[in-house]
């Protein structure tokens, strides 16, 4: 390999590339069948549109697709990579081999590369950072790829308004090395097993949410996480440029800043759904290294789990 | 937490607890059935007998069975965990929550311990005390369980030759801190993602492998691989007291160390299956660290995937 093109300063971002399939279920016309008003929609859940994956695109196929766009947008082949990671619980083939393998080779990567999945879901990306970044400081690794990609449309039941109006299908590719623009900082992450029944599939094969659980959980611990890594950061509230939570839902988000004492964030996700683990990099990918330096991100769900870090610029 | 329970050194293994189910398929009672020479299952597939769980016991109810073994052999509970993560390729509940959200339930374990799967088939164990190490490393974590438990019998057609007189049910449960008494070394791993669909689960959500593509892909990797980590390590052979090849078969681990050049090792997991991921760890639970001080350890096989390293004793 090249090695000026790893860098060598510690791990960070090098780049992000999304994938959102075109297909879009229009949650405003669902409204009247769910007997919601349009503002419930609008305000609480936030999401008027969910994307859908098209037939025959398997979780496999989004990581291609969120590849090609990082491809791009850096306008250079990732190579060289020593570990490609796909964050899902939402696996092709019933999950044996793992999805990351099938994306080892639709990509043709070399035998160097070690590939793995990692089962998490809306705390999946902020984890999937720690893993990725300790694996290659502890295998001597230079570069690696963060997959994320859970589409909920195969366990979704239409008829449940719980879930159906809320999660969207999507795909995000985040290269990480020695020359990443956003460095990666002190974690904080949890869990509290106890609630894990509050999101599951069934036996039906059927995604089950119970959404009070899941928000009290989340407006319980995620505050204190916040402030955890600001702290392990030496950072106050103010040195934060951006922060990005995991839009569960509008109204989490809200309630979140609320108590944090920030205003209302925007809510990017308004016209494709909360895409699981995918949610967190698709709200970083447009934004600026240059000018948002300092990005507090925090995922938080299925578990129930939270992690939360820091992306600071170099 | 008691800090000196967690020890200063680097990570390394602190303890390994073990579960086989009580109820064995007799595998030379089937050999007839598949016109098989009671040779071959003795000597080329090697197991006389494979573990199969019990009624209603599932993935997470495995890893418990593990966690009470470790706890008997220890002599002390496995507290002030800031990490549980299950190895797993058939978890409870389709997926979603993972896994070790349902152990974290089942133990009690406190919402500063975090929980995630990986998703890695005999390559698990090794792949994962990279992950668990590098995790902890990066997140100030002290102590970590690694759980393995992938029962197969979940996915095996008893009417195929080719999968069902081998995998075994069980699990494994392994203390990772700074007290342990085997250290981690350096690792090498691999993945040939081109060869990913010589084992995986088919549309009819059972197991298909093509032995003699999975043993082909094994003879031509592992041997490198070893090499690379005896070289990684600063070690020769003849430092090394034990060899521990994940037993995908007997003929495969005779042939690898034929290539090696060391003696054929023993096959202790005759009477009970591949237990997949736990397999490493089943034989390493009874090992004394103070007279078998230097262990490789090497697991390969779905994905195609291989993973490497040295355990040695502080």
């Amino acid at each position: 390999m090249d090695s000026s093109k790893a860098g060598s300063g510690p791990f960070g971002i090098g780049g992000i590339g999304t994938y959102l399939p075109a297909a879009r279920q229009d949650n405003l016309e669902h409204a009247g069948r769910f007997a919601l008003e349009e503002d419930f929609i609008t305000s609480k859940i936030g999401f008027t549109a969910t994307a859908r994956r098209g037939e025959g695109e398997d979780t496999s196929d989004l990581c291609v697709k969120a590849y090609e766009d990082l491809v791009a947008r850096t306008g250079t082949a990732a190579e060289d990579l020593d570990l490609i990671v796909v964050v899902t619980q939402n696996p092709d083939h019933h999950g044996l081999p793992h999805t990351s393998a099938v994306v080892h080779k639709k990509l043709g990567l070399p035998k160097t590369c070690f590939a793995f999945d990692l089962s998490l879901g809306c705390s999946g990306y902020v984890a999937g950072l720690a893993v990725v970044k300790g694996f290659l400081e502890n295998t001597c690794g230079r570069r690696a790829m963060l997959f994320t990609a859970d589409p909920y449309s195969k366990i979704l039941d239409p008829d449940d308004k719980n879930t159906c109006l809320i999660f969207g299908d999507g795909a995000a590719a985040t290269l990480i090395d020695r020359s990443g623009t956003w460095r990666i900082g002190q974690f904080d992450m949890g869990t509290d097993g106890s609630k894990c029944s509050a999101l599951e599939v069934r036996d039906d094969g059927k995604l089950f949410m119970n959404g009070r659980s899941v928000f009290e959980f989340c407006v319980l611990n995620v505050p204190g996480s916040v402030a955890k890594v600001l702290e392990a950061n030496a950072l106050a509230r103010e040195n934060v440029d951006r922060f990005v939570f995991h839009p569960g839902s509008k109204y989490i988000v809200d309630v979140i800043a609320s108590k944090i004492g920030i205003p209302k964030p925007p809510f990017d996700a308004a016209e494709y759904g909360n895409t699981v683990s995918s949610s967190i990099p698709m709200m970083l990918a447009d934004l600026d290294p240059n000018t948002v330096r300092t990005v507090l991100v925090s995922g938080f769900g299925v578990g129930l789990g939270w992690a939360t870090t820091v992306l600071r610029s170099a």
